[in-house]
């Protein structure tokens, strides 16, 4: 991404913030992640991030999605004995989002994926969560979610994260900043 | 706290959601805590709760208190070897709290506290949280919080939540729901 395009991503995710009523920091904003997955199709493949609070034993994070923008597929895997992979919880504040998980493959899914990213994506089970709906993902569990027509500000609360370690399906990804 | 009393106190604390644009299922409504820690007092020494998520590695809570309302002095004591006690980070989402923590003590502070619970708040190292601040407590450490003259909601992010082990300065004090 061109220092343009992050500071217009910047730009809609905190319009996006300012529609969900959630006040952020001017640090915050400054720190904000947008991240493209180093794909360079951040509008359609790309997240807008801000951390809250990382630590050792839990994490909060507020995600920001234009419209129908996807995280694309991911897993979190076991660490170690003890870390069995980062498990999270997705609470939808504004907007809508289509969350993907292992399971029955929803028949007429929400989703739109463009069709040279189809192959990356194989969960297919629906689960679509609006303000106030919220679902907790077991660790190590493959999923994706795409935001709906207006966007969509998701609270995620999990254990620690570590982005780096983010298993995608996509191999031509790179989980860095942009 | 009677039927009558809890009723109210939940349309309370769901009025304060709705100005803070805090969207909450029914579900979660109707399983909402309200807290009075057994001093029957609830409207000066009392707290309501939405759990969003509490497992054994995370927990996420938004807290509403209304104008003046206190959480009264506690600690989060160490569990075992590896658990060192609750880890919490306050973010305030609405209104205005005044959060109190051991340090240097604060020489005109912002809470109030009536005059036959003094003895019981011993913290007084002030920090005010306004929407867009937060601030991470370590584990074990006395703290205790009041809301501003307009109520204020706080979201709470935090290590697994074990209420019942709590430690007040209060010796009066029952870590119940009501």
């Amino acid at each position: 991404m061109t220092l343009k395009d992050i500071r217009q991503a910047r730009q809609k995710a905190s319009q996006l913030l300012q529609k969900a009523k959630i006040v952020i920091s001017r640090e915050e904003k400054e720190n904000m992640e947008m991240t493209d997955f180093g794909l360079n199709d951040f509008e359609r493949l790309g997240l807008s991030i801000v951390v809250y609070e990382n630590n050792d034993r839990y994490c909060a994070k507020e995600l920001m999605l234009v419209p129908r923008q996807t995280c694309p597929e991911h897993r979190h895997p076991r660490m170690s004995e003890k870390n069995i992979g980062k498990q999270e919880t997705f609470r939808c504040r504004w907007g809508e989002v289509y969350l993907y998980v292992i399971g029955d493959s929803t028949a007429a899914p929400k989703a739109v994926i463009p069709e040279e990213y189809k192959k990356y994506f194989t969960a297919w089970h629906e689960i679509i969560l609006r303000p106030g709906d919220q679902y907790t993902l077991p660790p190590d569990n493959l999923h994706w979610f795409q935001a709906g027509d207006e966007g969509a500000v998701v609270s995620e609360f999990s254990s620690t994260s570590t982005d780096e370690n983010d298993i995608f399906t996509n191999p031509n990804i790179r989980r860095v900043p942009s």
